[in-house]
């Protein structure tokens, strides 16, 4: 039996043990997408106890929660963080097999030390260890993003953020990571969004200009791009339903824009119009740019209407949908490259049943622009456990070229989640090693040294084209 | 090389073995979801030979017969039953890798001592065996239940069902296993069936009042309800194509009531809309009641028009159907959690492909009214394997809590299927203890035993409801 | 650790080695489904190097070139041949986890004698060792057939392809592997493509008839088949989007055969009735003939238009689809088996998300016409790996009889691809094997050598009707 995760944790052959410790170990980790706050970084905020940390903002750990049949009362209600805490280690150790079982220990091991496990008798005593830690100094956002050994961030933000924060971090000389905005333009997009009339105002405002015209918006989404251009953006990022292709003429989509605009209803096919009009410019503007796309697809939210009334999104009500053809997928891609601009992309689905159609869809544009041009994205949110990264990785091995792989993101909102950068690269050295053992892959170190550092850190730096 | 299904077969860790024959092995049965024909039990029927038992109703041995090429006279046709079960083993003999083989043989060694295996040159001394075995007075179907150690059954049963047999077996003083009804009213909720006319005058006559309208129908449903309650049902249970949530005003379902009535043709959306309406309110019921919703969806039925002519339904002619649109199956539990009406609930696809849809759904609607209150089914019909089983569980700790499952049922027609309660827990113990041979998880036996024994038999008991 | 694909390559168990070495390994091959171009067996190609062989048509490896950033022109432009075989050493080595990494190294060692890998560094050395070896008189397409111990091949041919080449290899006395035609009517199904009125034209004119209707193909059609089948073709082949069935009225077909005759745009509903149509009556030919009916779905073909502008059709830019209707497909079978007119069928889907549908669909229409009547095909395409042909085999297994399944083809255009049947054996034996050690299946080498001999060639023989 192996010892409970130890520095084996994960690898089970001599050969994915060395590919680990000799080449992924020590890699810098390049953070492409998450979604924390860079104010905490800015102002680097130090925090009061571990639930502050671990269950402040965290849906993963609180769906778990409501399934432990936890009262809402000790997720994000006004229990006391003691109590609250005590909950998530009753619940945690119950979650055998569950990503966030070795998250959270993981987390424990590498930022506080402790090498138990909690559960409902050690709380108490990891409570305790945890809050004495925190006060540390090299405890704080800063302290956790150096700890890491991160050289590299993207944040995720609106074309209507000022950047400010970011503006602030790269003007302090004292904390040398780069933090980088992204670019989210989802409001813009949803067209059928009850909050659309009222964000293009917003927008207009930010851009200094009238937008009365679905051409108008386009040039105040040009001076936005300029922007985060400007301050280093080069990553963009799409959360939609499914990549869609409805093309149609450019009067249809000034119309259907018209109505968004005055909070129309629209139809299933008018909104298709619209994104399909509004991708393909930002796809080329991308294009332009140099910039990275990024889409997000298959994911149905805020299932919970009750729950949404109370606490709003990314409380932990999402779920994977199950509709995103694959015809207009390829379409959409085909659509950009007709006239050779189609920018490097990078497709997510939620549903991991797409695997196998994104591995082939990429394989159909990929060129000699990039290595790896049109890449998938790593195992996404529900997917982002042993099981969804082994098939995901396997599936890309199988229909394309792992070597090329971007890798690992966090997707996070917590600053103790580089460690998902270490699970990940655990479970990449023991899908390669188990192919050398195994004779499918000829012991050789040199080329395997490349494929496992480029996946784990150099590849994404090339990618992206950022200078670390 | 393991020895051929043995004590420890499927059992390939120490950690696997010691949760099988410390905690697993030895726990009740609570079978919550079975066909099985409740006046056998109260009849205590006794087999004249082992073709009666095993090829009398058994459809998944029909299908592999089929498959090797047997003429229909030794399957459902009129060739001698030492005939019949001569095909049979010829046919098990190539099953490799299939669960009938594992089934077959464990049924034979479980309750007829036999230890070989099953092939065209053993048919004879398997025959005489079983044969001899069945005459034996604690080989009646209620020995055999007392052999499996069976606490309760949940049977399935239609609305206008009389509960006479049910209420034979409570009398009965000589046998104290629980024997329960389960609501399924199908045949009310397919208003384009063309019994349906037929079938609601049925109901009218059973609840003893007229049926003219939907509001009618749903009186005369209440009414069934409160005799089922009375009989001790605690659940529900669905056949349905998929998850359906097609909302509309009570005066459009009325209307579609009535032309279902008459016989008429209905479109694919009203009969959406029909579905909605009813299975909205019968969740409502159930919620008030405090029973479970049980919806069983993804099976496209009756395929082969040619053969249903000739032996009517359940003849294993059915197949996997994949049309079953996240968005509907989330916007139905939404639609009665908005006001606080959404029973317990086990969501069941006969489609392995929903395996993470289904994970992530039921993750929206959980709370504190009980532990896992919105379960994934185990691993149905089709997927009822160890494949099917293994990813089914995988699945549910990857995205939900595993320790809260409510557990295997056998859903069969036979008095023998019981060991599919062994296969299920073999799998379950192999999957957790290679989590904890690989150090994925600690060997805590403390935390171990209760979420080998609460998902064998305890979370069911407590689930449910059920007084054992 | 094993060797780099040793004699023992993916065989992990004892049993598994003694599957292969024993019964699999000597099985001769029986290539029932590919796309080698019968002239070059006929005139007996030599290939001048082992660019030619390797890189001249084969759009897998292009893709993986692509994938790898090698500029187009050493892929399918001018770039000497040498040049083009060094990019492609070095997109190789980096393809970990690829079947065309275990591909390429199993056709350097079985047909070139080398041991080592293929990479940059050996490029020179490999170039040089296989162009010498090529120049040797048994390397010529004949040699490499005789070689791979093939005892049948079927091509695919058009119903207006003369069949010349067929002809002139049968009349040589000196080759004695049979090269049948394959009947692939493709071009009269698809109503709605442009070269649709041009193609029926070129088939009333090899039919030496008019077609003004329907009616007419049909009869064009029907004597095509005759000539087929006078030249030993026992099986169909269908490349279609998905298996379609919206029956509809003779006239109405007539109607849209009009408009497909005349150009004329075709509804999504029209061409869905079309091939409706045009199925089910080549099923129920071939049903009377005797033949294999092949549908091959799931697949979307040129999604690069610009590639395909310039490279025109099988050049690597197909990707899976995910739209093929479960209920279609049982409908199709059903609607042709009601008349008892379904003919032996092989169902293949590109998405293998459609296993487990497949796998309960053929189980509907089994009969004792044929063992396995209704097959699923091998892991096809993207899906021709090891997880690929694992997962088919495992849900066959699960499923429905593996024992009965029709085994291997190479769907290749290449005369080295026969080391895939070598691949699939090993993959088949390992499967086997493993069920074996691990108590799943008794040691019994009685049925495992039929099993194994079946798969690997026998079943395919029988089943096909070949005589071999």
């Amino acid at each position: 039996m192996k010892a409970f995760m130890d520095e084996n944790f994960l690898l089970s052959t001599e050969c994915a043990r060395k590919l680990y410790h000799e080449y992924a170990e020590t890699m810098p980790v390049l953070d492409y997408h998450c979604h924390i706050n860079p104010q905490e970084i800015a102002e680097d905020r130090q925090f009061k106890n571990i639930t502050q940390v671990w269950l402040g903002g965290d849906h993963y750990k609180w769906r778990q929660m409501r399934s432990n049949g936890v009262d809402e009362y000790y997720i994000t209600g006004d229990a006391p963080d003691r109590e609250k805490f005590q909950k998530w280690a009753e619940t945690l150790e119950k979650l055998i097999g569950n990503p966030l079982y070795h998250w959270s220990h993981l987390e424990l091991k590498r930022y506080f030390g402790y090498e138990g496990h909690l559960r409902e008798e050690t709380a108490e005593e990891v409570w305790n260890l945890c809050n004495k830690k925190l006060q540390e100094p090299d405890m704080s956002v800063r302290g956790l993003i150096l700890k890491s050994n991160v050289t590299l961030i993207c944040t995720t933000d609106d074309p209507v953020d000022s950047l400010e924060w970011h503006e602030k971090i790269k003007m302090d000389e004292s904390f040398d990571v780069q933090v980088l905005p992204a670019w989210r333009p989802d409001k813009a997009t949803n067209v059928e969004a009850a909050i659309f009339p009222e964000y293009v105002r917003k927008l207009a405002e930010v851009g200094d200009m009238e937008i009365q015209s679905f051409a108008d918006l386009k040039r105040a989404i040009l001076k936005r791009m300029a922007y985060f251009d400007e301050r280093g953006c080069k990553v963009s990022d799409h959360g939609i339903d499914y990549v869609v292709c409805v093309p149609t003429a450019e009067e249809e989509v000034e119309g259907i824009f018209q109505k968004g605009l005055k909070g129309e209803t629209l139809t299933f096919e008018e909104i298709a119009k619209y994104k399909t009009a509004f991708l393909q410019f930002l796809g080329r503007e991308y294009h332009r740019l140099g910039w990275v796309m990024q889409l997000h697809f298959g994911c149905k939210r805020n299932n919970n209407g009750l729950m949404f009334q109370k606490l709003g999104a990314d409380t932990g009500y999402d779920c994977i949908n199950n509709y995103a053809p694959a015809d207009q997928l390829a379409d959409f891609l085909d659509s950009l490259n007709r006239t050779d601009e189609l920018p490097k992309t990078i497709l997510y689905s939620l549903n991991p049943n797409d695997n196998a159609v994104i591995g082939t869809v990429l394989g159909c544009f990929q060129d000699s622009s990039a290595a790896g041009k049109i890449q998938q994205g790593s195992a996404w949110w529900f997917n982002d456990h042993k099981t969804g990264m082994t098939e995901q990785m396997t599936s890309l091995a199988n229909l394309g070229m792992l070597a090329n792989f971007v890798g690992m993101l966090t997707d996070s909102r917590s600053f103790l989640s580089y460690t998902r950068h270490e699970y990940f690269r655990r479970i990449l050295c023991e899908l390669l090693g188990g192919w050398v053992e195994n004779g499918e892959y000829p012991e050789d170190y040199k080329v395997l040294e490349d494929i496992v550092r480029g996946v784990s850190y150099r590849n994404a730096v090339k990618y992206f084209g950022f200078e670390v």
